[in-house]
């Protein structure tokens, strides 16, 4: 714990009261910083003291899509430092753009803290819809009509999904022991067959943007026409230029597992379908929707080969490369008949896996903190000291 | 906060474990210590000291009508004082009449402190159905199967919805210095266009039954037709006489506006449209429902020229009436095509009626810990030499 | 209290670790232990006490079927330790068996306490399910995924219900004074009529697996053909004779309720319909479905004089039998045209049946607290000398 804190102390941390809505708009001391306050509150969660740093407040959430795993995190992460989560349930109360965005926001936030946003379905759209709430929250804030001005975390927008990569980056500095022990580590962004279409861009998008900053040598990997949006891998490129790492699009699968260190097969939609998808969406094309998906499923079905078997995983490091994955993975003869991964090898790295996860809460929580508070260090050496019990006396 | 305290310790105020149903049910001095405790309460809270006076204890939520604004207030304010709130979700668990009514509120109350109901669809029996769940509270405290009898707060109803028009009271006590400055100022509570039928009256007649109060000349504007109930406006004439104020009805926006100190332009629908709604909704008449929205759309489709705009709005006071609304508002080429108000008058005031909606979640908070303790003063006097801080050390 | 805790030091309880999924793998000092906390819980309660225990921590509800009263008393229990509920909604998140169990059993475990489940539905199914969780919860905790292994707690199965009949042993208690004075009471858990087929088996079959062990005098009564579990009633056979008690089954309900000391009415449908029911839902055979409610339906309406009315409970022990019921019971001309009890009858043991009820979030939070806590007496004594106020001052 002291060590953590030392190293958090000597980082130029500017993380107070800015929202977290991209890796890569954060310094490296920044994304530094998140990891290290993670493993603080970890430390502190494991040794039963607690962390509640608030007394009262709320932590609203807003999910436009599906999700059991980043809600369970969002709402541990905030239950551990003493907020409460409250829903912000749009088949309960209408919410779109305009003056409703700007309006709805200053209602939920009178006495709120933290906004989680997930909004990942409509490419183009999530992420500026975050920032739009951003903006109301500022004007609120600068008005005098909200006493705070709420941070804002991305919980998964058509971009990026920051707490799932940053579990991600926290999760590899453990395995092999430091971010610097990164460097030069070849880590395979592969996609992978799915029996399904219209899986969100924001996971590989988010590891080659975050990794690509840490000295790895990125390999992403997918069949052609399974682009990610261009932005996100110039900035790839760019990334791993000035890390001192490297960065290559490849078209096969077993190529990219060639002695890399980490593998991630993931299966994702093109971008360009997910843009004909988002117009449909918005249109409520039900007709066109579904022959967006037939096209979509039978283009995958060409590339069943994209799966992780042992046969590409002896292919890489010494046979023995970390597989990672954002779970639920779609399993070959578990959770479907074809997937992106063997029965075999998801069960040698199951638990593995479920490690990855565990870091989220912690991650989320430490992402909270380092908005709310000036002086992380401060904070988080006083809970050491403290040692209010989380359980019992 | 000193001065606040004196102030309340002077009040003869009877609030405890009486339910707040209709502010007319509540003598003035109640109606003031309410608004003086949601003041301690932001005053305490912009203080950073923590107001948690439950350590543990539910706040059970009952909408029987969508609510974004009045649901995040109820949950705030319940957090703010360290209460959870559970809903009481219908979908979940049917919930009617007779043995029902009397069952379940017992069932959700054992350890339950507060109950927010909102139920104003239903002409005649929203705020009877908020006395049956008292009647079988008091029934159950009484026979010993409740250990406390938790405090009802009516979060809108077919006839109030004193939170909001509390709200606005203390918008207005800010606004203009003091409730004795609002004597002899003049509020229009105007009808106005909106291209949806059906609305609630509880907020008119709420401002109607509250502002006369306080010696304020109050004038109902509205078209033929769209009488609100006569019980709550002979009970506006008679307490307008009472407190030295004034209240007239007419049928001219344009007029009621002229030289007022203080306008709210809201739509609603004519209360025997809602009695008809009202028989049509339990007898699940979807053909009778469609046939009168139509009627009623088309009766308000003759009075588009009630609409909020800058010429009305220069005919006031000086030309620069508080515009007031409880939000959303159906504002011209903004939510509707045309609406209550055109955007250039809710543009100038929106920040305003941003700070307005601010209050609600003091004044249920306020509400609450006047029912549930019976020397507020003593209790706020504690928390304001605790302070104990509400976020961070 | 004292007495409490002197009588649970004397007791050697193996709950801590342990799920309560059924309440015959219990001790019978477990299941005292189990009421003790509770009326010690009980008693802090009433005296204003904080028996919160957690600083942070999830309590996870998993629904798989409608619930207001078990909902709430999970929640209130939860609170009233410091656990804040989050609800596992499978709409939201679908979940199904095998890996995805496995999987979500983990991912929403990371910082949770506890694991409340109600699945009643499918017969052969509900109990299995929690085990399957639990086992996946064994692993992670194991494999060092989870930084603590959550305790379960079943909120009805298709075999057992034990917070409710631990609630009803509870309140029998309380009404003859000891465990001790049960014995040789005679309860008569009998089928009633109702107009409604596919209630679940699990509250009769928890009530004789529960009361066969105090030495009480159990008959069992129901028309032909209303079995049920074959397992559970072999069950209370040993089970009877080895606390010294009786158990039989009858046809008769007049015969059942001849000089009982407690009778508990209520309705059921036969296991063997409801193994049809549960492959029919699993096939999603809604004509099949249809069909069986008739048949059900029809082979209910035989039997509507299996009534509890005044006429049989004269027949109890000096005419005064205490009579129980889980609630909502079908009260004829209430509830239904024809039910399970006349209003008169029902009206007279209302408040004693809220009063049964009112001892379920003790007995949840009684649950709790022994699988959190290796030394139950010692966490409650100090809650007792630390009187922290629950609420005010």
């Amino acid at each position: 714990m002291e060590n953590l804190l030392k190293q958090l102390e000597q980082l130029p941390v500017a993380m107070h009261q800015k929202d977290f809505l991209l890796t890569w708009e954060k310094s490296t001391d920044d994304l530094k910083a998140t990891l290290i306050v993670a493993e603080a509150l970890k430390h502190l969660y494991e040794n039963n003291a607690s962390t509640r740093l608030f007394d009262s407040g709320l932590a609203v959430s807003l999910f436009r899509d599906n999700s059991t795993r980043t809600r369970f995190s969002y709402v541990s992460a905030s239950n551990l430092l003493g907020l409460e989560v409250q829903d912000l349930d749009e088949k309960k109360s209408q919410i779109s753009h305009g003056e409703t965005v700007r309006e709805t926001a200053n209602m939920v936030s009178f006495l709120t803290q933290m906004i989680g946003i997930r909004d990942d379905m409509y490419l183009g759209y999530g992420n500026s819809y975050m920032r739009e709430v951003g903006e109301a929250l500022d004007d609120g804030y600068k008005e005098g009509v909200l006493h705070q001005r709420p941070g804002i975390v991305n919980l998964q927008c058509d971009i990026d999904h920051p707490t799932q990569s940053m579990s991600d980056l926290l999760h590899l500095k453990k395995v092999f022991g430091s971010l610097e022990n990164l460097k030069g580590k070849k880590i395979a962004m592969s996609w992978a067959y799915s029996p399904s279409y219209g899986k969100p861009l924001s996971v590989p998008q988010g590891i080659i943007g975050l990794m690509t900053r840490f000295g790895m040598d990125v390999t992403l990997a997918h069949p052609e026409g399974y682009q990610l949006l261009p932005d996100c891998v110039s900035l790839a490129e760019k990334q791993s230029q000035e890390s001192g790492g490297s960065f290559q699009t490849i078209n096969s699968m077993e190529e990219a597992f060639q002695n890399a260190d980490i593998v991630y097969p993931k299966s994702w939609a093109p971008y360009h379908i997910m843009e004909r998808r988002t117009d449909l969406l918005k249109a409520q094309d039900e007709k066109g929707l579904k022959e967006l998906e037939q096209e979509g499923l039978a283009n995958n079905a060409q590339f069943k080969n994209w799966e992780c078997d042992a046969t590409k995983m002896a292919s890489t490091k010494e046979g023995k490369a970390l597989y990672m994955h954002c779970l639920p993975a779609d399993i070959t003869g578990v959770s479907c008949a074809e997937g992106e991964v063997t029965n075999e090898v998801f069960e040698k790295y199951r638990i593995e896996t479920y490690k990855e996860a565990s870091y989220k809460p912690f991650v989320i929580a430490s992402m909270m903190l380092l908005n709310r508070f000036a002086n992380p260090a401060e904070i988080l050496s006083q809970l050491n000291q403290n040692k209010r019990p989380r359980v019992g006396f």
